[in-house]
C-alpha cells in the first residue's frame, strides 16, 4: 500500500508502516505541507489493522534539517510571513495564538497506537530532532547530526519539547543542548542517551526493521496498544494508585479477552502465538486518551 | 527470627531482613498465596526496629518466573478462573473491579518505611520484575534475565508498573521493553539502568548485604525512613516548593531531636555514631503518607 | 564588576559571571551570611544584562564541605541555637516554621534566567552538592567528592533536593546514595549522572569557561532565558499540552521579534549572530514564573 502524498512517502509491508520524509534536496526541510501529511500518515497508520509498528526516516543524506527557512529573516513571524510561510500556523489555535506547527504532529505521534522508531539517517536540527522525541525508540546512523538550535534562531524549542526532551534524556542533558544550540555527534547523542543505538549508516534501516519485527512477530497488538497509553500516560501521574486503578482494570478485561487466551496457550505449548484481536476493533474503551487536551476536548 | 510462612521464607539477621521467594521447583512462579505473604512479610519488617533494610531474592535458579500459568488459557481471566485463581483478585476491589495482585505487593513495596534491595538471582519475568520496580536498589547476578513479557501473553503491564518504569529507566528504554516483551540479559538491564550493578553469581548476597551493612551500620533509621518517603513522593510534586515546605518542617524537626545531636557529635568526634532514635515510634507524623490513595483512603 | 562581599567572591567578566564560595580555610562550609550572599549574587547576575551564564565554584581545595558544624550538637536544633544558628532559619517562613537555608538558595537558583554551571572542584557535602542540583550542568574536578550524608548526621535532605534529585539522576540512583549517605567519587557521580563530565583538576575552570563561551557566544540571551524557564517548569506538567499552549506563544511572540531575525540571518549568512534584545527588558510576559510558590505568591 502506498498513499498519494507529497513530501513524505507512505508504505506499509510486513506489518511495518514506513513514513519517508521526502525532500531529499532540501535535507527534508519541514513545511505546512510535511505537517499536514505527517498527520494523515500517522491516522492511517492507527486506522490501518495491519500496520504494527511505524518506522520514521529521511530520504537522502539527511533525517530533516528543521523548519524551511527559505522565507529568511521573516521565517518565525507569523503577522509578517507571506501566505504560505502563514499557513504554517494556522492549524488551529491554543490560547488565542495560532498553534505550533512542530506541536501538532508532535501530539500526533504522542497518541500513536502502533510503536513508532526513529531511524535517524542525518541531520535531525531544530523540528528534526523535537518530532521524534515522542516516538518510543531511536536509532542512528553513525553519521547522524542532532542539534536543538533554538537559541541560536532567537527562538525556542517547539513541537513540546520542552515537555518531552527531559523526560527522555534527563534535564541536565536537556539544558546542556538547548542552552548550547549545538549540534552534536551520534555519539554524544547514545552517550546523552538521547538514541538507545547507533549502527552504520548502511546498517540503520535493518537494524529498524528487525526491531519492529520483534514486536510485529511477537506480541498483541491491542496490549501494545494499551500499554503505550498507560505508560506515556501515566508520565504526568502523580502517584502510582492511578496506574494501579487503571492496570487492575486493564487486567480484568484484557485477561478476559481472546489474546489473552491465546498467549498463555502459545507460551505453555512452546508455539508462536497467532493473537486473534483486532486493534482497531478491540481497543477497550477504559484506557484514557492520552495526551489529553486541557479542558477536555 | 523467622516466620512460619508457605511460599517464601523471612529471616531477620545482624538488621537485615531476607525474603526469600520460595517456590524453587516452580522458578518461585507468584501465587495469591505468596502474594498476601509478602504483603505480610513488609509489614513485619516496618512494624520491627530491629530491621533496617530488606533484601529479596529467590531460592534457586530463578528470583521469580512470572505468574503461576497452572491454570492455563484462563489463567488471566478473573470470571472463567476457579477459585484459586478467582482468589488472586479477591484482595479488595478498585473502580469496581478486583484489585490486580502484583499491585497490592508493589504498592505496599512503595511504602516500605525500610530500603529495598532486589537481589535478582535469575529469571525475573513478568510479575517477577514488575515487583521490584518500587524497589530502591535492584542488583543482578551475572545469569538473571528479565522480561516485561506482558504484550506476548495479551495482557498489559501490571503491579503499577506504567507508572514505576519509566520513572526508574526512562519513557525509551520502557517503551521498548514493554513493546518488544523481549527477554534480556543482565548486562542489558544494567545498561538501561534497570539494575545498578552486575557480579558474578556467587557474589550476589555478599554484594546485597555489604550495601545494607553500608546503610544499617552509619545512618539513623528515623532519617532514612523520612528520606524514603520524600523522595519517592516528591516524584509526584509539580514543584519542588512542595519539598522545600516539607524539608523546612522535617530539618526543623528532625534537627531537634536525639539522632541529630548524636550524628553531629560522632561526626566532630570522629568516632561512629550510635543513633537512639526508634523508626517506628519516633517518626515524625508530618511526613505525608505515600503512595496516597486516591479519595485519601 | 565586584561586589563587596563576605564568605563569596562575584565578578562578571566577558559575559560569565564566577561565583566562588570563599571560606577557603572551612573547605567553604554553608553559613547564613553565604546564604543570603548568594541570594543576592543571583538577583545580581539576572539583573545584568552583561552577564549571560553564572560559574559556581570553591575556592581552595573545597567546593562546600556543608552546613557549618561549629555550633556542634546543637546544629540543626533551631530553638537551642545561639543566635547564630538561629539566624540560619530566619529567612522568611513556610508552614509556620522558618523555611529551610538551603532550599532558599536553590530555589533562587532555580529561578534564574541564566544558564547556571557548576564547577565543582573539591568536596561537595550536603548543602555543598544539594545547591548544585538546580543548576543545569556540573562538571566535576576528578579530586571532587560528594557525599547526601544527611542521615549519617541523624537529618534529612534538605534545599528542595527531594524534589531535585530523583529528577537529576533518577530515582534508584538518588535512594542508593540518600539510603547510605557514603561518600563518594568523581567517577561514580558521572556514572550515576550526577555530573556530566570529570576533568584534570587543573582543566575545570577552563573547561566551565568554553562550555559558558559556547552559550554566551553563539545563542539569544532571551531565548535562553525562556527555554530554561520553560524546560525547568514543565517538569511539573501532567501532559504535553501545557508545553504545545506556552510554546505556540513562545513561538508566535520570539518569532517577531529582533533576535529571530538576526538569528536567521545569521544563519543563512553564515555569519555570527549579534542578537540585539535584552534579556531584562524583553523577556516575555507569557512565561510562567517557575518555580511557582503554593498559592500563588
Amino acid at each position: 500500500m502506498e498513499r498519494a502524498v507529497n513530501e513524505i512517502q507512505y508504505e506499509v509491508a510486513d506489518g511495518i508502516a514506513t513514513i519517508t520524509l521526502h525532500r531529499p534536496d532540501k535535507l527534508n526541510a519541514f513545511t505546512h505541507v510535511m505537517r499536514g501529511e505527517l498527520i494523515e500518515a500517522f491516522d492511517a497508520a492507527d486506522a490501518d489493522d495491519e500496520v504494527r509498528v511505524v518506522i520514521v526516516t529521511g530520504a537522502g543524506r539527511g533525517f530533516c534539517a528543521g523548519a524551511d527557512l527559505s522565507h529568511g529573516a521573516g521565517t518565525f513571524d507569523h503577522a509578517a510571513g507571506d501566505e504560505r510561510a502563514r499557513a504554517r500556523w494556522e492549524s488551529g489555535e491554543v490560547d488565542g495564538v495560532p498553534r505550533d506547527g512542530g506541536g501538532t504532529v508532535a501530539l500526533r505521534i504522542a497518541a500513536s497506537r502502533k510503536p513508532v522508531i526513529g531511524a535517524i539517517n542525518g541531520a535531525a536540527v531544530g523540528v528534526g530532532v523535537t518530532m521524534t522525541l515522542p516516538m518510543d525508540v531511536r536509532i542512528a546512523a553513525s553519521s547522524a547530526r542532532f542539534g536543538f538550535v533554538f537559541a541560536r534562531r532567537g527562538i525556542i524549542p517547539e513541537a513540546a519539547s520542552t515537555w518531552f526532551l527531559p523526560r527522555v534524556v534527563g534535564i541536565s542533558q536537556a539544558m546542556e543542548w538547548v542552552a548550547t544550540g549545538r549540534i552534536f555527534s551520534a555519539e554524544e547523542a547514545l552517550s546523552g542517551r538521547l538514541v538507545s543505538r547507533v549502527v552504520p549508516d548502511e546498517e540503520l534501516l535493518p537494524a529498524a526493521r528487525t526491531l519492529a519485527r520483534e514486536i510485529a512477530d511477537n506480541t498483541s497488538g491491542v496490549s501494545v496498544a494499551v500499554a503505550r497509553q498507560l505508560l506515556w500516560g501515566m508520565l504526568g501521574a502523580d502517584d502510582p494508585w492511578e496506574a494501579h486503578r487503571l492496570d487492575s482494570l486493564g487486567m480484568n478485561r484484557l485477561g478476559a479477552m481472546a489474546d489473552a487466551a491465546e498467549g498463555v496457550s502459545a507460551f505453555l505449548e512452546k508455539r508462536p502465538a497467532r493473537f486473534p484481536l483486532s486493534p482497531s476493533a478491540d481497543f477497550p474503551e477504559f484506557v484514557p486518551r492520552w495526551p489529553s487536551r486541557p479542558g477536555g476536548t
